[in-house]
């Protein structure tokens, strides 16, 4: 084995990458139909080569199909029901409060990044949103590291979004813009995400890090179908970044958190489901409907999505009630907690009593008062549910055989470190 | 409008086709992937000249995700609660019976095509499969017609499997080998696929047809992957043709009438759940399970899909068995009858007690004895469930903007019709 190769294990799962430089690359809502719009147009030759070369198919990604929840399982290589994300937002039970679950204290498993920098790989972590440092740097930092570790630092973390405030302390850099050679982009925009993998490519240059996460943030898809100017262009761009790093000599491993879909009617008007308005005024009972999309990020969903928890009185019917919502036009799946833990694979203990999925078209909301139609009044794009669940699953490099068939089986984004550590030809 | 434009309704759909040939693909057992692996090669230049010019995404085919309910679906616009179509076999209620459903007798609703015709449209049909031919060429014969026709033939009819069977007055055309120009191949090979588009391009050439739909088989897809040599060889082929068939001024419209997945362990082994075996040593019960795979062509699946079909003694407790079944690994859903007739806008009077679905890499089966798993010795690729729903959706010409808008929605591949007559820029 070449110098700084390394073996190690995270959550009872073994990764043996190789000394090049290994750049996990999360696109954020990137449903496969952007990667096929810009490649029809000849935008994304790297893209191209890597699928020829290496392989393209796709990965069944974590439900729900949110940024946190996916985020959390591909960083820790395992599922929800694992790493105990359940989402971008819960109703924590402890303390009976609607909060963010974007803090590390919520998370139940190690990361497969702090594993690599203890066993002496040079870790950067670079995601857009600054909500999501704080789980993915998880074990890198004094402040954050559970493990006993005696160094101050042992990786890089930082976000596009909050750039200016990484110290070396904290994040394992400072000086983040002179480093990149670029200025903080503004977080509504695709510069965000565009900013993650200038990041990337300055950070292998550099030699500051030879095992790279880089999480985008899905702003674009939001905003934009895949065949639109912007979107076109924003991937062309990301194009680049990854032939920079190819040609650096990176093994790269391309996945998304979830798809994106048109949540309209057929006259492109948004498609909404009140929930907690319907089951209320049905019910008589006073329930309480989480929407676990919910983030600080408004102007992307309007927190509107295709997953909703239930949080009812313990005396409600919920067996009757789950057989009325599943009759509702656009509603695709209700579970109740323990179904919803073994077949969704989430943390029982942090979820409601019902789970209910919408469809392709279709998404839930809690009452009109809780959401500002104008925020998505340009067309309403989102996910949460089954139909944002398939993701795209790239690898640069051909698979040895052993993980050709896993490819072509029933691979999971958050497997997309194990494949690019080791189901690769070397 | 030009001479031989015509505007018809179907089930209550409204169509208006352009004067041009219109043609409408139902590629069999075509996961986006097949096109993905072939486009990036560079062996699909026609079909991403279309995805530019025109659209490409996807579309959310009829479940259960198997060949005739989506033909079906697709030649009569509506789903399978409407027209009838339940699967490929199903357990005749009215006989207590297993029989196949490939005769017309079972359709409950008119053919596009049928009413096309009566519009003045010359009429093609070409399956690949035999067994598609009597519901396809539904109401354009005598011998089936039901409308009240006057005429003997007002269409065209056959299929490659028994091209040379085809007469005048039963398919609308005969001596079709020298009409197509090519001998009549094996059913299971490529070739048989192939030869549907070769009679197509035969048939607009020789100006015999102008509305045409042309439905392969999925035995290339049963048997490779999307990046193998013969996958890869068999869609240049494709695309060679649609290019032809574009040369002759033909609107395209392209679907799948269901995805493929590998139905295997992580070791590339069959992944079966023999659920009536496993029903009735539970429950101690009579328990019949029906596969609506299962057809004449075994060699393609082992009649092995991911959607079952439950019949059980009206005793049974089929409350708790749902919920059993439910804990079975790879088993994703389990619906009574009309939740399935609801949910899944299946027939009710032509489904089981209960209907079962399993996951991207499952399969399910009835009892080992049912399936001689040598016929799927060189790997098990299957369908049948959710994970193979989603298919491509493409119309070579530009949309309008009121289907740009609906295809961005929840289109369904059964609006191919409706998109490629009523859908592009005039």
């Amino acid at each position: 084995m070449t110098p700084n190769a390394s073996t190690f294990v995270a959550n009872a799962r073994t990764y043996s990458p190789s000394a090049r430089p290994v750049v996990v690359v999360c696109l954020d809502g990137s449903a496969d139909e952007y990667l096929d719009a810009a490649m029809a147009r000849g935008k994304m030759p790297n893209l191209q080569k890597m699928a020829v070369r290496g392989y393209r198919g796709f990965a069944r990604g974590a439900l729900p199909s949110f940024t946190n929840v996916n985020n959390a399982s591909i960083i820790t290589g395992v599922p929800p029901s694992i790493h105990g994300i359940s989402g971008n937002f819960f109703l924590d039970p402890q303390t009976g409060e609607e909060v963010m679950m974007n803090s590390a204290k919520y998370l139940r498993a190690e990361t497969i990044t702090a594993a690599a920098a203890r066993a002496g790989r040079k870790v950067g972590i670079v995601t857009a949103k600054e909500k999501l440092r704080d789980i993915l740097g998880h074990g890198l930092f004094d402040s954050l590291n559970t493990l006993g570790a005696q160094d101050s630092t042992r990786g890089i973390a930082f976000s596009s979004e909050k750039a200016p405030e990484a110290r070396e302390k904290t994040h394992g850099i400072s000086d983040v813009e002179r480093v990149v050679g670029r200025r903080t982009p503004e977080i509504y925009s695709g510069d965000a995400s565009l900013f993650v993998f200038y990041a990337g490519v300055a950070l292998i240059e550099s030699q500051r890090a030879d095992f790279l996460y880089l999480s985008t943030t899905d702003y674009i898809q939001h905003k934009h179908k895949p065949e639109d100017p912007a979107a076109l262009e924003f991937y062309a761009e990301i194009d680049t970044q990854l032939g920079r790093m190819l040609e650096l000599g990176a093994i790269l491993g391309i996945t998304a958190d979830h798809g994106m879909n048109a949540k309209c009617k057929p006259d492109g008007s948004p498609n909404v489901i009140y929930l907690e308005t319907l089951l209320r005024e049905t019910f008589q009972l006073e329930f309480k409907v989480i929407l676990p999309i919910t983030d600080p990020y408004v102007l992307h969903h309007g927190a509107l999505g295709s997953f909703a928890v239930v949080h009812g009185p313990s005396t409600a019917p919920f067996e009757k009630i789950a057989k009325w919502l599943l009759d509702l036009p656009g509603i695709t799946e209700v579970h109740d907690r323990a179904t919803a833990a073994a077949k969704l694979e989430l943390p029982a203990d942090r979820i409601g009593d019902l789970i209910v999925l919408s469809g392709r078209d279709t998404v839930i909301g809690r009452t009109p008062a809780h959401h500002d139609l104008k925020a998505v009044a340009s067309g309403l794009r989102s996910h949460g549910g089954r139909y944002e669940e398939m993701v795209p699953f790239i690898i640069s490099e051909p698979l040895n055989d052993a993980y050709a068939v896993r490819a072509a089986s029933d691979p999971r984004n958050f497997d997309i470190f194990d494949f690019a550590c080791n189901g690769t030809v070397r």
